[in-house]
């Protein structure tokens, strides 16, 4: 680590990486590269020696970019954005400097207390309810996704039911979400899955919570945690917080509120009765770099009670005690999370605050929102396309319509459309099941996006589809 | 994202750093700031409207650095390193540019099949049996942490054992490893911890597993998974990996390795014999942040059998399909782990291992261990000191001795010191309990760390004593 090799080499990656978006709109959005491409390309063991910058800046050009997907592409309309930014890429830059671990407040004092600070400063802009903030038993904590942010609320949430029911309710736990929740829900734990569908857009009826809960009360078991969605992945769904919160008070459980996608539109005002009814819930989570101009990766987690989740964490051995934690005058947020190490992740959330301030993120939210109504609006004035479910943030479900109600051969149809899109290179979108019908996704969120990429990416799926139908 | 902004803030933001490390040695190793002090420092909410890159370099300046620990500080010596390097750091900001999710090969093919490729590339630097390479049915993956990797070897396990031996097994399943292991196991379910003691140096003594497994069997439990450690983290203790893998084997549980610091000097072949027998393992994991110049995180995980852990963690929702999954043709690094999102780790790897090829990081790792023989030497020859367990990599375990005879006066003056080292500002080291004994630890493995730093530790470790002694 010498700092004028750092200082000549860092220029030039970072005249790379600038170039990179200079010219991002030239290369095919979804690689289209076939599988195990780079094995033959790349030798079978390290070297030995030493290769300069000039040889691996090559290779990420050659080898290596060929097989990217280009997240940052203005036409990539897949999945949800991963959002980057100056300001996020900056952040990401200067903790990956200071390359401290922050995992116990003494470890870097600076890497909790701005977290807390970040996190307390998200939670206003969220109108979260002040219970959620740090000044009383509340508070944040970044988690790498929403997969382990659900994760961690949700071993809390079972160690406090256990430490009254015993542990041999272990193989009795219930948990219960809409089938439409992240599969980051699946990943971690055995689900009880509620059927939501059209007649709700999609979101979770309280009434079959209600008849579930009390069905499975009456057969022993225990139900204790309840995920409730604000922007489901396939739909943008949103559950109704209020009525599920009271089904999960009067029994008990744990109500934990997944906003990951949706919770970033929620700083804008005129958002915000998405997530009305968060007051019921004991945990909220949402993504920031899915919306916020944070790189990945940063899954703002709040938490009502933060010893429910040290409780269930902390670990705390010899080599890791120190004064201020023996005095219960720090966090440390080793015990807020599954590993014990972790990087200084809110640096690059300050600097998305501060370089860009909250109006220009709200501009910026509502700005992909306006462009998903574009899209929305070229999609509904043809008659080949129909619009799914209601648009609410900046994701549109579409598709072509059936034919003679063949259902079967129109989601072929559109499976071959989705193919033939992404194959072109010039946009890449994805695709989902609602209710047996095949769906394709346009999701707007990338940084660059503008008006002219909506209008373009439109035109192609438009000629794909003609070709489909001619065909 | 404005690419000639990105440009200019990007290589102001180089300088920065690279001026971080210039003076880094002006700043106390261990921070000095006093729990709470940035909440006064920083407004209670966001700012609305932008700030410039100078109001908030000034304040990184004057409000965080303070309050960071440096770890990249060459008289960084507490817990274990955490290494930063020109290539670390560039391949770090050429992911956060590309900032490109890659849970399926579809949504990044090259992010997908670098990670495989580098991971072959170490598993043969590290000598590792066959089974462990890609070829076959087993391969290797990058997790954050070693947590996180031990979490998901038990998840596969547990989840392989209840598959026959049925879901009411689920609270009889034990976990054995001695305790000496990382919390990282502790924070990832509930361990039948055996003792280890001075009498082996701190390793696991196979007999005593033997005879837990046994008495367990008798009282009807299922013994289902076997850690292993190499380089524990109090000491580096080695155990004895064949005779735990024979009794793992013959009770056909999962052994797992972690070799977490280790690990990385077992690339040079005259430290490979610490992790002979790790062909007995079905799951190993090192972190390459720790000892291979490689910015945090990073921490490599390699199964025999990929398809145990894909089989526990896979979710195939329809959002998530695509042809190249279906079709069996690639890896989809998403079923390896417990989140679905993820970063491209293996570029900094990969451009670590090419911008200085494996002899350089070999001289590297053994270049820190002649620092620490070094170390060893002026504490052992100062009658007021003793090593306290044999050295064996980079860390050394020492205290001041006892004066007659009194084991709990010198377990409080050891702590003392410690305390009046590390306020000192010039070094930071940290201690461990080993077998009642309050040790310190001298860890070596800071990139800028060279003789002279350690000395001059070793001086002001002297000169403190000293006056404790005095006193």
């Amino acid at each position: 680590m010498d700092s004028e090799q750092l200082r000549e080499y860092g220029h030039r990656m970072v005249d790379f990486i600038a170039d990179y978006y200079k010219t991002i709109e030239t290369f095919p959005v979804r690689s289209q590269v076939q599988p195990g491409y780079l094995h033959n390309l790349l030798p079978d063991s390290a070297p030995d020696h030493p290769e300069t910058l000039e040889q691996v800046l090559d290779d990420v050009k050659v080898k290596i970019l060929p097989g990217v997907t280009h997240w940052q592409s203005p036409s990539f309309f897949a999945y949800y954005p991963s959002n980057s930014s100056v300001a996020g890429f900056l952040g990401e830059m200067l903790s990956t400097g200071l390359n401290v671990i922050g995992f116990s407040w003494v470890a870097s004092p600076a890497a909790t207390e701005l977290e807390i600070i970040v996190l307390d400063w998200l939670a206003k802009l969220l109108n979260l309810p002040e219970q959620f903030l740090s000044k009383g038993k509340g508070g944040g904590v970044i988690q790498g996704s929403a997969s382990e942010a659900i994760l961690v609320v949700m071993i809390a949430a079972r160690d406090k039911v256990l430490r009254t029911a015993g542990k041999n309710a272990l193989g009795k736990l219930v948990v219960y979400s809409s089938d439409q929740t992240h599969s980051a829900l699946q990943k971690a734990c055995q689900v009880k899955v509620l059927k939501a569908d059209t007649s709700t857009n999609f979101a979770l009826r309280p009434e079959l919570l209600q008849e579930a809960v009390s069905l499975d009360l009456e057969a022993g078991l225990f139900p204790f945690f309840l995920c409730g969605n604000v922007g489901t992945t396939s739909s943008t769904a949103v559950d109704p917080l209020a009525d599920l919160g009271k089904i999960a008070k009067s029994n008990e459980m744990w109500f934990h509120v997944d906003a990951a996608y949706a919770g970033n539109a929620c700083i804008c005002p005129e958002y915000r009765q998405y997530i009305d009814g968060v007051e019921t819930a004991d945990s909220f989570n949402m993504n920031a770099y899915k919306g916020l101009l944070t790189n990945f990766d940063c899954s703002l987690l709040w938490v009502k009670d933060q010893y429910a989740v040290t409780e269930a964490f902390s670990a705390n051995p010899e080599y890791l005690k120190n004064k201020a934690s023996e005095a219960n005058l720090v966090v440390d947020y080793k015990d807020w999370q599954i590993a014990l190490s972790r990087r200084f992740r809110s640096l690059k959330l300050w600097m998305v605050l501060r370089l860009y301030g909250a109006e220009t993120l709200k501009s910026y939210i509502r700005n992909h929102i306006k462009l998903a109504k574009v899209f929305e609006q070229l999609v509904s004035q043809d008659p080949n396309f129909d619009v799914i479910t209601p648009r609410i943030f900046s994701l549109v479900c579409f598709r072509m319509v059936p034919i003679d109600d063949d259902e079967k051969k129109c989601n072929s149809r559109n499976l071959e459309l989705l193919e033939a899109v992404n194959s072109s290179g010039k946009l890449f979108i994805s695709h989902t099941a609602l209710s047996g019908k095949m769906v394709l996704r346009f999701s707007i969120g990338a940084p660059l996006t503008e008006q002219k990429h909506v209008k373009e990416a439109w035109k192609v799926i438009r000629e794909e589809a003609s070709y489909l139908l001619g065909k």
